[in-house]
């Protein structure tokens, strides 16, 4: 079978290293003779393995002591309710930015729980670029924003000097280039674009945050609880975290400057070419374009089905734009190799000749 | 490598074939080229993943159309959260009744959100056995149990002719046996014992119960999102639920009156020795041993430990007791053949005669 190149925008391509590891664990976990997905999850065998995924997380982040890292289930989308119901104190308000449909469902979901400040917007362009005049108050709880908008493909690069704390949704950028993470009090991200599968959520807390949480929140919703027993107060997504572990070893190996150097290659072969190629046309304005979503459309509409079915035929697949916005979206997260996307730029330049 | 024998409480054994399916997925998910863990969760493959799933549920069950059926994160103990949220309507009190840890957490957890009426509990006697005397009052919102109880290895076999919603945590011992489902109003799994890997939990909920759930409920925690959304209104846990699909068409592949006859006598075998071993005894009242769960201790505490490694020298593995009681507890779940049981019911008596 011919290669599939994979630019699904989540659950997406994950590196070969992992998933071969994953198959050989299924086989036998650890030479204990039981597959993974068998094994207790308090073995000292799995217990090694989150041990592992949580410490990796903070020495390729440099974390310093100040941070706690978990690994909670439900996704960024629980994380949207958990965050308010630990964070929103009463009295207080809370700081969001929205720049798209994930920012909008963590800001409807923190109206729940108590007073929001949508301090600035980009729905007025259809979220196509990161809004950047906005003074974040002194008086909320915490100033929440999104790194990188998978279905509208913009980017934060650049983050505020936070005069509250700072909590950043990064599910789709994670582990993706360099950045300051010691700057956030929280940060956030399901698994299942740059670390691992679906089913398992990284939660990066500093401990000067939790020590200002609501104290009545329900057990399996408070943080606190999940930290101090280190992800287990209930039985872990196993499966995930060990695809999350081996997949942060591959990231280690690489590193994140090597890793930036090989995305920003990817996101520059592909945006030259949509410049270029007068069938097509991106959505995002350029200094706001993330290098993990491309998000682009036909300048002929009537071209686009027949332009994804060219795709297909060539095993370019996951394509489509999200359901709610149409076009087209390459995702180009960390385990993507740059030939795929010269396999798309390559016949974007082939359907340009056939459309002359 | 010799076989070990997987007496594990969860995550537990599980059917061959369904391990096998995985690690070819893992590879080439039907056909797609790409690795299970790689794909959309929208893609049409795997959505028939789901719907297949689905509806093997249904159809084991022999659940009529007034029950939904969906496929949710956070185990069980998320469960014990979401019930009272959602079920527990003002001005209402909600029954339950206290057979052990995890009936202890739901009823705690309910208790953050309204007035929870304790029916009975075998506390008094370190919940050896399932209290049986008690009234359910006819103006509760909801009557609360959990069928086995997997720490202290008791199981209900009967249950109560409820006039209220009956709402039932299944989760180590659905799919064992035959019973009445349409009693219930509720039932949900945590999926690591006798289903599927850790990672998804099965919530089964009777439509008219749903009518009168709470409306101010957050996305994440409303059961109605997620049955409107079929299991998809975040990435799901899909790898976990592919597994349980594969689960499911092996239990449905034996059905479940002779799972329950396989079962029996596995724990029939078990419990027989134990009794007439001088060296065991049992820590539950006959009449509600569990089938699922088999607690045990040595008449001489000192041999515990020597016992355990005397097991795990003949591959024998996981049975030492949950942390909280100690002990011994061999748990028998579906996919355990009864010649795991029958090599540890050899290891009991060889150990006698060592100990004669």
């Amino acid at each position: 079978m011919n290669k599939v190149h994979n630019f699904s925008a989540g659950p997406a391509i994950l590196p070969q290293s992992a998933i071969d590891a994953s198959i050989q664990a299924l086989q036998n976990f650890s030479g204990t003779g039981l597959s993974l997905i068998e094994v207790s999850h308090r073995s000292k065998e799995y217990e090694a393995v989150v041990a592992e995924a949580t410490s990796l997380v903070k020495e390729i982040l440099n974390l310093n002591d100040t941070y706690e890292v978990v690994f909670l289930q439900g996704g960024a989308s629980l994380q949207f309710d958990m965050i308010p119901m630990n964070f929103l104190t009463p009295g207080k308000s809370a700081a969001y930015v929205n720049t798209g449909v994930w920012a909008g469902r963590a800001i409807k979901e923190a109206k729940m729980f108590g007073e929001v400040n949508v301090l600035a917007s980009s729905e007025d362009k259809n979220f196509n670029y990161i809004p950047k005049d906005y003074q974040i108050p002194l008086d909320v709880a915490y100033y929440h924003c999104t790194s990188n908008n998978t279905i509208y493909g913009t980017e934060m690069f650049d983050f505020p000097n936070s005069p509250v704390p700072l909590i950043c949704d990064m599910s789709s950028d994670i582990f993706s280039r360099p950045f300051d993470a010691n700057k956030f009090d929280m940060i956030y991200a399901g698994a299942q674009k740059n670390m691992g599968p679906a089913g398992t959520t990284l939660v990066i807390i500093k401990k000067s945050l939790l020590e200002k949480a609501n104290t009545k929140v329900p057990t399996m919703l408070n943080y606190k609880i999940h930290i101090e027993n280190g992800s287990m107060y209930n039985t872990p997504s196993v499966f995930a975290i060990f695809v999350c572990m081996h997949t942060l070893r591959w990231i280690k190996s690489i590193g994140l400057e090597a890793m930036e150097v090989r995305n920003k290659a990817k996101a520059d072969l592909l945006y030259a070419e949509i410049d270029r190629n007068p069938l097509f046309v991106g959505t995002v304005v350029p200094e706001d374009r993330s290098r993990m979503n491309v998000n682009f459309v036909l300048t002929n509409k009537e071209l686009e089905e027949p332009f994804l079915k060219f795709c297909k035929e060539r095993n370019l697949s996951g394509l489509k734009g999200h359901r709610s916005v149409g076009g087209l979206r390459a995702s180009l997260y960390n385990a993507l190799e740059i030939d795929s996307v010269q396999a798309l730029v390559t016949a974007m330049q082939d359907f340009e000749k056939l459309n002359a």
